[in-house]
């Protein structure tokens, strides 16, 4: 008999929101230093908006919002008969709630079009939901926090991007985080020189296992997948893929000399990297990852993706890419856009785990003041209405019970100061103000009390 | 082909969104100000933690989430065949959207009961979805802020939540609002009174319309809805209600002398008026209204209601009251709660009406570098580097375009400020700093422009 919530999401207790905002409000600064405006779409789109957009896995996992009212009465019988769940559901649902925030902003983009300057640089944190199953760090119910410049095919938003990057994890205290960058235009690059673009995804993945299983098993793995001896030799410099940036690029220009659309990507990385090592960044490592191929489908241009410190044991904690048809889907062609995500969710597991919340101020009272009965009630009330106009967080027992009830919830609440008013202080016009911590206590007029809590 | 939203739901704007952040952040700020802890809840519960909660029209309203996968494969056949929407919608889904923030907290709160410290004071912000029928001030998703108190039956609760409201709408700067006030022990007094308490609702219903009807035509529609002469004749001070919350207790007491539980309401309500009346409020009105019956399922003590200033056409823009068993329907007894919630849209629409929303400052760059290409743009990315680590909001813009357009996009988003830096500005390692208002130009280096805009 005891409730429940459904697998996959959560209730935030005072301190985890408390937590949440934290970083929210972090990633939020940050946006609108680097000058993202916010928007905000509703939790649910029409299904059409929202369906064919990632891919039949996508299909499955976006929740349909079942019609209201009498939703039957106008589903094709032979289809209900057949009980064709698949087929059905199109009849008896046309809204689905939001997946992620991008098709969203698309959307947005293309019905607003003539209200937006561009470049239109936004920013949306919002929650998205997907019937994923549920596992550390995967949630049915979590937030993306996103920030996209569509209508500029300009490199400094990607320059823009590991910047920012830098500044939200450096002011979160979480230092020593990985942002790895790949371009498209290179991968496609390496598909070319190995002979074929349907193998590319067999390729990094098993040059991603390198450092564990060691250049032998790899290239039996290739081997295995249909890549030629002669493709892997071609690419050989990536099996010693070490260095700075500046040698990576170095060498994959050698590499890719045969391709034009990987040299094209390799200046496109090599003006990102040099525009950082100009600029300097405050905690983050920069690092070019071959192997990263993240949305593969719709990237076009940089890939981003980042790396929790080393130790900590999580998936990406942030990625993006630019895609150069963002908004073709709805209609509008030849709109370049790029972006990144913040995972909220994973970000707050890494903070957790590295002991980084101990700053974060926890929403409760700076005082509670005794409740002796009606009279000093009013007498503490008067104080509290004042001390509020100060914005100083006070709160009045609501009720007269036991002394040591009222100190036992002062203290469970970890509340620091504890005001004590009863006849004697009610007659000098006066407070005693006790220190929760320090046991301290003095005597007090209204004015010395605000100026002690402020 | 142009896409859209669902109906009742809207996209939001960065102007927009600016606007309601600060609606909500007054709100925030308030709530814990007054010592109120935020919590939040999934958006979407089991559906039978909802189903059943506020009424067959309630149950209607519910958005469902249809079941992932082979939804129908486990459902009734007959069910399936008879087409029984109603019937079948529990076999094919099993979570539903949040309606409200009561409920959710309940359930929150019965859930949690042993990690909870109580008296627990809880603010929660979420959205909540309706299937209603869409109109001015009306929608599909739509923000909740509530506060709520659990665990204590202290009317100084109800005090301070008046106080409350006076808080944030002075803040917000909207004066003159009217903070209604009623208890549900005086309207059972009425209704002893009348003689029935089936026609409770028809004479408050009639007695409401006293202003614009008269008293003549009032006494004929309560006559024609069953209520007698006699009974009529009992409450006459009804039909000349004025003067003070002072005279209008003293009125009540003498009408409701009969019933015990209606001289139990008229206490509670003298002692959260008089301590008012001690307390003062900033700028909000208090009246005793004994024709709100808003609630009258589950409140079971004071009930109130906000009106917007007189002159603003506008439903109600918050409203509450206590509950005596607020967590009895997850099977926790005796737990009293009292609460209150501000009507996010709502107040949104007054406040523009009433053009509140002018001090409130827009999300967009303070100053725009123009890009004259990418040597002068690396040399603005290193100055806008150290803008933004002085929390100044600052962006290149992002292509090399002509000056004009350049110009015309700081225009458009009401930029008050451009930097120009050409190869004279690089060899003089300063900037031309132009105020996009005044006209004025001035040349200065780094640190200067860093003092000037912060």
């Amino acid at each position: 008999m005891k409730p429940s919530i459904p697998k996959g999401t959560r209730d935030f207790s005072p301190t985890e929101v408390a937590n949440r905002t934290y970083i929210m409000n972090a990633i939020k600064t940050a946006f609108e230093t680097y000058g993202f405006q916010p928007i905000e779409t509703p939790s649910f789109e029409n299904s059409d908006t929202l369906m064919g957009k990632y891919g039949e896995e996508g299909d499955r996992l976006i929740f349909k919002i079942l019609n209201s009212g009498d939703y039957l009465s106008k589903a094709d019988d032979t289809l209900i008969k057949e009980k064709d769940s698949l087929k059905l559901t199109s009849q008896i649902s046309e809204k689905a709630l939001r997946y992620d925030l991008t098709v969203p902003f698309a959307r947005y983009v293309v019905q607003h079009q003539n209200e937006i300057t561009f470049p239109f640089k936004r920013y949306q944190i919002q929650p998205v939901w997907r019937a994923d199953r549920p596992q550390k760090g995967r949630f049915r119910e979590f937030f993306q926090c996103d920030a996209d410049v569509v209508g500029s095919k300009s490199l400094w938003q990607e320059v823009e991007f590991i910047q920012l990057y830098d500044t939200v994890f450096s002011k979160l205290g979480l230092q020593q985080t990985t942002i790895k960058i790949n371009n498209r235009k290179i991968l496609s690059g390496i598909a070319e020189v190995i002979g074929a673009q349907d193998k590319l995804i067999d390729f990094t993945v098993a040059l991603d296992k390198l450092d564990k299983i060691g250049q032998e098993k790899v290239e039996a793995e290739m081997i295995s997948k249909g890549i030629t001896e002669e493709a892997i030799q071609k690419v050989q410099p990536l099996f010693s893929f070490t260095g700075s940036n500046l040698d990576k690029l170095e060498s994959l220009k050698n590499m890719l000399q045969t391709s034009e659309e990987g040299l094209q990507g390799v200046q496109e990385l090599r003006f990102v990297i040099s525009s950082i090592a100009e600029l300097g960044l405050q905690s983050a490592n920069l690092e070019i990852d071959v192997t990263l191929a993240r949305g593969l489908n719709y990237y076009t241009g940089a890939i981003f993706e980042v790396a929790a410190p080393k130790g900590v044991k999580m998936g990406s904690i942030g990625g993006g890419g630019r895609y150069d048809d963002l908004t073709g889907i709805f209609g509008m062609k030849d709109v370049s856009g790029v972006g990144i995500s913040f995972g909220l969710d994973r970000i707050y597991l890494v903070l957790e785990e590295l002991g980084l919340f101990k700053t974060v101020a926890l929403p409760k009272p700076k005082v509670l003041f005794v409740n002796f009965g009606d009279a000093e009630g009013l007498y503490c009330m008067k104080a509290i209405t004042q001390l509020r106009a100060n914005n100083i967080k006070s709160e009045l027992y609501p009720d007269n019970a036991k002394m040591k009830k009222q100190m036992t919830y002062a203290n469970n609440r970890e509340i620091e100061f504890v005001v004590i008013a009863g006849s004697n202080e009610m007659n000098n016009e006066e407070f005693t103000l006790k220190n929760m911590i320090s046991g301290e206590q003095s005597n007090c007029s209204l004015q010395e009390l605000i100026q002690k809590l402020k």
